[in-house]
C-alpha cells in the first residue's frame, strides 16, 4: 500500500485519516494542533511533528484545509512540503477552494515534477465519519486512477469531472444549484401553504411531478414533512448556512472568471447571505424556509 | 356509465374527449368551432349545437378552456350551462386558471346546488393524446372520488391537492418550481461549460449529487446530452416558453393574493419573459439555456 | 365656487377636505365614521348622514378611500352615488387603486353621463395637512382643467399624466422606481461602509456623481447623514414599509396587465416584503437600509 | 512645477497627459506603443523610450492602465518604476482597478518609502479631452492635497473618499448604483409605455417626483425624450455596455471582500451581462432600455 502523508486533522480531516488507517494504509499525519495528531496516533496513524518529518517517505500527499491560501502555504512555504519532499509524489487536495487557485497549485506542482488532483468532498462530518463522502475530482485520468484506492477508503461516490480544477468547478456548480433548489422549493411550498395547502400533500405531488428535486426527495425544508432531516429538528446540524455562503461565494468567484451569467445563483446568494446576517449562520441551510414565512 | 357533457375541443380537449369515448363513456360535445364538434362526432361522441342541447341529460360537465373568463362565461352566461341544466351535476374544470377564480366559480356552482372540482392538467398535447396526463385536483374528497373514473380515462397520475382551488394552486406551485429548476440547471451547466467542463460529465455528476432534479433526469436543456428531448431537436415541440410565461403569470397572481414572497419565482418569470420577448416564445421552455450563452 | 361632496375622511382625506373648506369651497362630507364627519363639520364643512344626502346638490365628487373595491362600492352600490345624484358631475378619485379598476370605473361613469379623473396623491399625511400634496392625474384634458382649482387647494404639484387610469399608472411607476432607488442606494452605501468609507463622505460624492437620486438628495437612508429624515429618527414616521408594499403590489399587478418585464421592481418588492414580514412594516421604508447590515 | 512621469497613453491617458502639458507641467511620457509617445511629444511632452528613462527625475508618477495587473507590473517588475526611480515620489494611479489591489499596491509603495493615491476617473473619453473628468481619490489627506494641482489640470470635480483604496470603492459603488438607476428607470418608463403613457410626459413627472435620478436628469434612456444623449443617437458613443460590465464585475469583487449583500447590484449585473452577450457590448449602456421592450 502507498505511504500517505495526511495534513489537516479538523472535524472532516481527522475522520478521513482514520478511515485510511482502517483501510490498512500507512498514514503519517500532521496538524498544527498537536492534540489532533495525538488523537490520530491513538487510532493507528504515525504522528509527526513537522511537515518535513511527515513527508519524508511519502508517496501520496492528502490535504484537507479551510481555504486556498492554507493549501498554498502548506505546499509552497519554505518549510512546506515541496521544499522537503524527496519523491515525486501525487498530491490530493480535498479542500474546497477556488478552481483558479487549484489550477495554479497544479501548475506549480507539475513544475516541480509532482502530480496533482483537486478532490473536494461533499457529505459533511457525518459522511466523513462513515466513510461515505462524495469526491468530485479534477486532474489527469492516470492520476485520478492512482488516487482511487485512497478515495474509496474515505468515500462512496468518486467522480472524475475533468482536468485539474474541474473538481472544484463541478462541486461549486452543484452547490450553487442546490442552493437554488432549496430556496426555490421553500418558496413553492410556502406559496402553497399561504393558499391553504398541506405541505405534506404538496410535497407528495411535487415529488411525482416536474418540480421533483433532491431537496424534496431527501431533505424537505418544511418542518414535519419528513422525519430525520434538519427541518424536523429545529434546523440543527446538517450543512450550515455559513458553509453554504462560503460555497456560494466561491461560485460567484468562479462565475467572475468568465463573466458567466448566474442570476438565480446570485439571488440565492443574497437570500442565504441575508439569512445568515440575520443570525441564522449556524443553522442548517434548509432553514432558508423560515425566510419565506409570512405574518 | 355517467353521462358527460364536454366543452372545449382544442388541441388538448379534443384528445381528452376522444379518450373518454374510448373508455365507453357517453360523451356529448360542444365547441364554438363546428368542425371540431364534427371531428369528435366521427370519433363516437354525440355532437351538439348549443350549450343547452349539450347539457340536457348530463350528469358530469367537463371543460377545457384557455382562461378563467371563458369558464365563467360558459358556466354562468344567460345561455350558459347553469341556466340550462336540469340535474344537480358535478362540474370538472380542467383548464388552468387563477385559483381565486376557481374558488369563486365553485362557490357560485354550490349556490346552485352543483358540485365542482378544479382539475388542471400537465403533460401537454402528447399526454392528452396518449391518455397519460397528470391531473392535480381540488375539491371535496367525495367529488374527487366521483371524478376518478373520468380522470383515469384521460390521465395516469391523479392527485387530490385539497379543497376547491387547491388543484390550481398546486399546479402553479409546481410549474413555478419547474421554471426555477430549468433556469437554475441551465445556469449551473453553463457555468461548468464556461470553465471547461463537459456538459454530459457535469450532468452525470449533478444527477448523482444534491443538484439532482427532474430537468436533469428527463429534460436536460443542453443540446446533445440527452436524446429525444427538445434541446436535442432545436428546442422544437415540448412545453412552449409562451405557456410557461402564462403559468408564471398565474403564479405571480397567486402570490399576490397573500403578498407571498417569491423572489426566485419572480426572477425566473423575468428571465422567461425576456426570453420570450426576444422571439423565442414558440420554442420549448428548455431553450432558456440559450439565454445563458456566452460570447 | 363648485359644490363638492367629499367621501373618505381618514388621516389623509380629513386634512384634504379641511383644505378645501379653507379655500372657501362649499364642501359636504360623508364617512362611515360619524365622529370624523363631526370633526369636519367643526372645521366648516357641511355634514351629511348618507351618501344620498351628501350628493344632493353636488357638482364635484371627491373620494379618498383605501382600495378599488371601496371606490366601486361607493360609486355603484344601490345606495351609492350614481343612483342618488341628479347632476352630471365630475368625479375625482384620489385613492391609490389599480389602473385597470380606474379605467373600468371611468367607463361606467361615462356610461351614466358623468366625467372622471383618477388623481392619486403622494406626500403623505404631512403633505395632506400642509396642502402640499402631489397629484398625478389621468383623464380628459378638459376635466383635468376643471379639477385644477380643487386640486390646487389640496396640493402643490399637479400633473396630467394622460387619459383615465394614467394617474394611477404614473404614480405606481414612480413608486416602484422609488423603491428601487431606496434599496439600491442603501446597497451602495452599505457596500462603501463595509469597505471602510464614511457614509457622509460617500453620500456627498454620490450626490455629485451619476449615482445622484432623490433618496440621496432628500431622504438618506443611513442614520446620521441627514437631520430631519426618518433614518435619523429610528425610522419613525414617513412612508411606511407596509404602504410601500401595497404600492409595489399594485405595480406588479400593473405589470401583469401586459406581461411587462420588471425584474428590479420584482426584486425590490421581495426585499421590502421580507423586510415587512420580519416585523418592520410600521417603520419608514428607508429602514430597508437595515436589511443590508452586515454582522 | 512638479516633474511628472506619465504612463499609459491610450484614449483616456493621451488626453490627460496633453492637459497636463497645457497646464505647464513638465511631463515625461512612456507607453509600449511608440506612436502614442510620439504623438504626445508633438504636443509638448518629453518622450522616453523606457520606464527607467521616464522616471529619472520624476517627482510625481501618474498611471492610466486597463487593469490592476498592468499597474502592478509597471510599478514592481524588475525593469519597473520602483527599481529604477531615485526620488521618494508620489504615485497617482488613475486606472479603475480592484480596491484590494490598490491597497496592496499602496502598502508595497509605502514599504519603499513612496506615497500613493488611487484616483479613478469618470467622464469618459470626452471628459478626458475637455479636462472635465471627475476624480474620486483615496489616500492620505496630505498626498491628496499634493495631487490636487495635477488632478485639477485634468478634471473638474475632485473628491477625497478616504484612505488608500477608497477612491476605487467609491467609484465602483457609484457605478453600481448608476447601473441600478439606469435599468430601474428603463423598467419604470417601459411599464408606463406598456400602459399607454407618453415617455416624455412620464419622464417629466418622475423628474419632479421621488423617482428623480441622474439618468432622468441628464441621460434619459428612452429614444426621443432628450436630444443629445446616446438614446437619441441609436445608443452610439457614451459609456459602453462592456465597460459597465467591467465595473459591475469590480463591484461584485468588492462585495465579495466582506460578503456584502448586493441583490439589486447583482441583478443589474446579470441584466447588463445578458444584454452585452446578446451583441450589444459596444452600445451605450442606456441601451439596456431595449432589453425591456415588449412585443
Amino acid at each position: 500500500m502507498a505511504k500517505i502523508a495526511f495534513f489537516g486533522l479538523g472535524n472532516m480531516g481527522a475522520s478521513m485519516a482514520k478511515n485510511l488507517v482502517k483501510a490498512q494504509f500507512n498514514v503519517t499525519v500532521f496538524d498544527l494542533v498537536g492534540s489532533q495528531v495525538q488523537l490520530l496516533a491513538e487510532a493507528g496513524a504515525i504522528p509527526s511533528s513537522s511537515v518535513k518529518q511527515a513527508v519524508e517517505s511519502a508517496e501520496i500527499i492528502i490535504s484537507m484545509l479551510p481555504a486556498g491560501k492554507h493549501v498554498e502555504s502548506l505546499y509552497f512555504d519554505e518549510d512546506g512540503i515541496v521544499n522537503n519532499i524527496s519523491a515525486k509524489s501525487l498530491f490530493i487536495d480535498c479542500s474546497t477552494i477556488e478552481s483558479n487557485t487549484a489550477k495554479s497549485i497544479g501548475a506549480r506542482l507539475q513544475a516541480h515534477g509532482h502530480r496533482f488532483i483537486d478532490a473536494p468532498v461533499s457529505g459533511g462530518v457525518a459522511g466523513a465519519a462513515a466513510g461515505t463522502l462524495t469526491f468530485i475530482a479534477g486532474g489527469e485520468k492516470v492520476d485520478f486512477d492512482e488516487a482511487q484506492s485512497c478515495l474509496q477508503a474515505m468515500g462512496k461516490n468518486i467522480f472524475h469531472a475533468g482536468g485539474i480544477g474541474a473538481g472544484q468547478v463541478a462541486k461549486i456548480c452543484n452547490n450553487m444549484l442546490l442552493a437554488i433548489l432549496m430556496a426555490g422549493t421553500s418558496e413553492a411550498l410556502q406559496l402553497g401553504i399561504d393558499n391553504g395547502l398541506d405541505p405534506k400533500v404538496m410535497s407528495d405531488i411535487l415529488l411525482q411531478s416536474s418540480g421533483r428535486n433532491w431537496t424534496l426527495e431527501l431533505y424537505n425544508p418544511c418542518p414535519g414533512v419528513m422525519a430525520n432531516v434538519p427541518s424536523s429538528n429545529d434546523y440543527q446540524g446538517g450543512f450550515l448556512v455559513d458553509l453554504m455562503n462560503k460555497d456560494l461565494g466561491l461560485a460567484m468567484g468562479t462565475a467572475a472568471n468568465n463573466q458567466s451569467v448566474v442570476p438565480l445563483g446570485q439571488l440565492a446568494k443574497s437570500l442565504f447571505q441575508m439569512h445568515g446576517n440575520a443570525g441564522n449562520g449556524k443553522l442548517d441551510f434548509s432553514s432558508i424556509f423560515n425566510a419565506y414565512k409570512h405574518g
